[in-house]
C-alpha cells in the first residue's frame, strides 16, 4: 500500500473505533438517565459485547501493521518526520491509544475486569455497612492489578508513574508532589484563618426550591452561557457527567436538590465547561482520535473554570441573581445579591471530597495523591488506611471522619483500580487559573462582560487557545504553548486568597 | 463437539446476536426520543457500523455449521428429531433467521441498503412536493430488488409470497386474498350504510387539552392497565412505536395533539398493546430468538385488541372517563361519558391510512395489498399507480385524493421495499377479534370486568394463551392452537356490525 492509502485506512479504522466507542457510550448515558430498574442485568451484557468487540478492533494486528508502516513505533509514535505535523500528532494519539490496549494480553484484562466487578460491588457493601476490612482483600488486589498494568505499559521512574501517565499524559509524581506539598500547606493555612471567621449567612439557600424552577433556571444558564441545544442536552442522573455521543451530540446531566439549590446550579455550569470543551474542537479533528481532551486535568480545567472562577464570581451573580429570583417567585425576594454571593461560596472543611467547596476541595484531592504514592511505593499498608487517613485528614482540613464510609471508603475510584485519576481534579484548578490569568490579560475587563452576561469572547478565547489543539498537546505542552509558562500553583492560590479575603472581608 | 455442547455454543450465539440487536434498538429509540438535532449524521454512521457487524455475526459460518450439525437445514430447520420439543422450535426459529440472512449476498446487501437509502430520500421529497413521477424510477427499483430479494429466499407460488412470509411466515397471497376481498366487500356496503346516518357530535374532542393533562392522563392509562414501568417506559416521538431493548425493557412512545386528544390517548393504548406481549413472554424463552412475535399480524392483534376492542369501548370509558375528566378539569364538565364515546367511534371514510377509524381502517389496507399482488404479478404498471389508487379509493371508501401526497405517496413502507408488510395491520384486526371471541367464551363476563377497571384476567388470558408461545408458532398454526378455526374475517366483521349499529342507533 503507498503511505498515503495506508494512512487513509488508519483514518477509517479510526473512525469506525471512535463510533463504536460512541456507540457504548449511549448505552451508558441510557443507562444513567432512562434505563427501567429491571433493565440492567441485559444492559451490562449488551456492554460487555460492545467493548469487547471494540477492544478487539483496536488491537487487530492489520492497525498495529499499519502503524509500523508509517514508521510509528512506540518510542517514535509520530512516525515519518517528513508527514504533516496534523498527521504525525495523529499518529502519536493513535498509537499511545493502540499501545495502552494492546501491551495489555487479553487473559489479563478480562482476569482484571472480572476482579474489578467483584471490587465494586465488594466496595458498594462496605461502604453502606461501613466495614473497611470487607474491602480490604480488593483493595489489595486492585493495587497489584495496578502495577502490573503499570509494568506492561512501562514507566519512567515508578510504577505509579505509570498510571498517572493514562490521566496526565508525561507527567510523574514528582512533578505533581511539587506542586501539591507547598500548596497543600498555603490553603491548610488559609483555611484556618478562614475558619477563625463568623459563617456567612446561608440558610437561604436551604429554602424549597421546586423542581420545575430549577429545571428552568437550568435552561437559562444554558441559554446565557450558549449552550448549543441542536448539538447536545441536558437530563438528570443520579451522578452529573458529560458524555460525547458524537462529534455534535454532547451530552450532560444535573441533579436536583429539592433544599439544596446549588447542587443543581453548579452541577449544570460544572458540566456545561466539559461539554464546551468536546463541543468545540474544530472541523479538522473531529470524529478523529485527536477530537479529545489533552488530558483529564485539562477537561477538569475547563469544568472548573466555569463552574467556580465564573459561575461562583460575583459578575456572574450581578447578571444570573434577577434570572434566578425569576425562577422562584418569592422565594428569594428579600435577599440581596452580595449575601447570595457570600452564601455560595462559604469555606467549611467537610469529609465528604463531592461536597466540598472551592478553598477546601484541593486538599481532598492532594490527601489521595499522597496515599496513593504511599500505597505504590510500599511504604503503607493498605490495612493502615483507615487510621491513616484520619490523621491526614486531621492535619490539612483540621476534622476526621468518625466512620469509615465517611472517610477512606467514600470514592469509587480506588474499587475500580483508577489509582491516578485523583490529581486531575486539583490540577484542573492549577491549570484552570493559569489558563484565567493568560486570558484576563487578552481580555482586560473580562469581569465587565460577564456582568453583562456576555459570556462570547469567553468562549472563543477557549476555542481558539485551547480547545483547538485537542489532544495534540499534553497538558504540559499545551499549558507552556498557552501561557507560555510550566505548571504553577500560584495564580490558584492568589485568586483563592483574594476572592475569600473579600468575601470573608479581611 | 457432543450434540449437548454445539447446542449450547448455538444458544450463547443466539443470546449474543440478541444482545447486538438490542444494542442497535438502543440508538435507534435514542434517535426517534433524545438525539440532538445535529446528532444525526454520526448516530447513522454508528448504526451502519453494529449493524453490519451484527449481519456479519448472524451469518458466521461456524453458526451455519452448528445448525447443520444439529440436524437443521432450510428444509428441516428443525432438526433432529429425537430433540426435545422446545429444542427444535429454537433451531426452527433460529434457521429461519439465519436463512434469512445468509441467502442474501453480501453484494446485493450492500446494493439494496443503498437504492433504499435513496430511495426513502426521493420519496420524502417527491411526498413534500406532490410528484409521483420523481418517485416512480426508485418504487421500479423497489419493486425489482423485492423480486430478486424473494428469488433468492425462495416461495410457494409466486414471489410476492415470498415477501409476505417475511412478515407472515407460512401464509400465501391467495390465503390473504381469500379473506379480504369478502370482507372487503362487507365493510364497503356497510360504510355506505353509516355515512348515510347523522354524524355524532365529537367537537369537544377538539378543545385545548394540555400537555400536562395528557401526560398525567397517559400515566394514569398505563396504571390502570398494569404497565410495569420497573421493565419500561413511555416517551414521546413523531410517530409512535414500541421496541424491546432489553428482556425486561421494553419502551413504547406516544404524540400528544394539543387539540386531538384522541392521538395521545389511542397511542399510548395501542403501544401499551405491542409492549404487553413484549414484555409477558415465558421466562423459558426470554434471551432467545423465540421470545419474540409469531407474526406482525399478530404483534398488531394485541396492539388492536386494546385500543380498539377494550379501549374504545364503552366499558372501557365507563372506569377511564371520570379520569380522563380529573386530568382536565372543566374541559370536560358538561359532556356525557356516552357522547365522549360515540364521539371516539365516529366513522368517516378518509384519504390517510394513519388516521383511519377502526371501520374503514382494513379497507385501506386492502387496497394497497390489492395493489402489491397487482405490481408483482405484473398486471399493473407502476407508472398508473396514482390512477388506480384514485379509481380504487373511490369504490371501497367512496373519497378519492387530489393530491398524491395524500394518495399513492402517503406511506414511507414502498420506498424502504417494504412489500408484504401492509395486509398485517388488517390481519391483526381480523386475528384480534378470533382471539377475543375466544377470550370471552373462557372469562363470559369480561365486559364487566373491563368496567370496574379489572385487566388483569384479560391480561393473564393474553399472556397464559398467546405470548406463552412467543414466536415458536407460526400465525395460522397459533390461531388454530388458540381459538381451535382457522382464519376468518366472520368475528371481526360480526363484531364492528354490532358494535356499529349501536353507535349509530340502528
Amino acid at each position: 500500500m503507498s503511505s498515503k492509502s495506508t494512512l487513509e485506512r488508519l483514518h477509517l479504522i479510526d473512525r469506525e473505533n471512535r463510533h463504536l466507542e460512541r456507540a457504548v457510550a449511549v448505552l451508558r448515558w441510557d443507562q444513567e438517565t432512562y434505563l427501567p430498574e429491571e433493565g440492567v442485568e441485559d444492559r451490562s451484557e449488551q456492554l460487555a459485547m460492545l467493548e469487547s468487540y471494540a477492544h478487539e478492533r483496536l488491537i487487530s494486528s492489520e492497525t498495529g501493521n499499519l502503524l509500523v508502516e508509517m514508521g510509528s513505533t512506540t518510542d517514535n509514535p509520530g512516525g515519518d518526520e517528513k508527514l504533516p505535523v496534523l498527521e504525525r500528532d495523529f499518529l502519536k494519539v493513535f498509537r499511545r491509544n493502540y499501545d495502552r490496549a494492546v501491551k495489555l494480553p487479553n487473559s489479563f484484562v478480562s482476569e482484571a475486569a472480572k476482579a474489578e466487578g467483584l471490587s465494586q460491588a465488594a466496595w458498594i457493601n462496605a461502604r453502606r455497612d461501613n466495614n473497611f476490612n470487607a474491602f480490604l482483600p480488593h483493595l489489595t488486589k486492585m493495587i497489584d492489578f495496578s502495577i502490573r498494568k503499570a509494568n506492561f505499559w512501562g514507566f519512567e521512574k515508578k510504577p505509579y508513574d505509570g498510571l498517572l501517565n493514562i490521566y496526565e499524559n508525561g507527567m510523574s509524581a514528582e512533578d505533581v508532589a511539587a506542586v501539591f506539598t507547598p500548596m497543600g500547606e498555603r490553603l491548610s493555612a488559609f483555611i484556618k484563618k478562614i475558619t477563625s471567621l463568623p459563617r456567612p449567612e446561608s440558610s437561604f439557600l436551604n429554602r424549597e426550591f421546586d423542581m420545575e424552577g430549577q429545571t428552568h433556571f437550568s435552561m437559562e444558564l444554558m441559554k446565557h452561557l450558549g449552550f448549543d441545544c441542536a448539538r447536545g442536552r441536558l437530563d438528570v442522573s443520579a451522578h452529573p457527567f458529560t458524555t460525547a455521543l458524537g462529534s455534535s451530540d454532547i451530552r450532560i446531566t444535573t441533579k436536583y436538590l429539592l433544599k439544596h439549590i446549588q447542587s443543581g446550579i453548579f452541577s449544570t455550569i460544572h458540566e456545561m465547561g466539559h461539554a464546551f470543551y468536546e463541543m468545540d474542537f474544530p472541523a479538522e479533528l473531529r470524529g478523529t482520535c485527536m477530537a479529545d481532551c489533552s488530558s483529564m486535568g485539562i477537561h477538569e480545567s475547563q469544568s472548573r473554570l466555569w463552574e467556580n472562577v465564573i459561575g461562583r464570581s460575583y459578575s456572574f451573580w450581578e447578571v444570573m441573581f434577577p434570572v434566578l429570583c425569576s425562577c422562584f417567585p418569592g422565594v428569594l425576594s428579600l435577599v440581596p445579591v452580595d449575601a447570595f454571593y457570600r452564601a455560595i461560596n462559604m469555606v467549611e472543611p467537610s469529609l465528604i471530597r463531592i461536597e466540598a467547596d472551592e478553598v477546601t476541595y484541593s486538599l481532598h484531592v492532594i490527601l489521595r495523591f499522597q496515599l496513593e504514592r504511599e500505597l505504590f511505593s510500599g511504604s503503607l499498608d493498605p490495612a493502615d488506611l483507615p487510621a491513616v487517613w484520619r490523621k491526614k485528614m486531621k492535619e490539612l482540613l483540621g476534622v476526621e471522619p468518625e466512620l469509615d464510609s465517611e472517610g477512606v471508603l467514600q470514592d469509587v475510584h480506588w474499587s475500580m483500580g483508577a489509582f491516578g485519576y485523583f490529581p486531575s481534579y486539583a490540577l484542573g484548578n492549577i491549570y484552570g487559573l493559569q489558563f484565567w490569568d493568560k486570558l484576563k490579560s487578552d481580555i482586560p475587563r473580562v469581569e465587565e462582560l460577564v456582568a453583562k452576561g456576555n459570556f462570547t469572547p469567553i468562549r472563543s478565547w477557549l476555542r481558539d487557545t485551547i480547545y483547538i489543539w485537542g489532544r495534540r498537546l499534553d497538558p504540559q505542552d499545551l499549558l507552556k504553548t498557552v501561557t507560555g509558562k510550566t505548571l504553577s500553583a500560584e495564580p490558584f492560590l492568589s485568586y483563592i486568597e483574594k476572592k475569600y479575603s473579600g468575601v470573608y472581608g479581611f
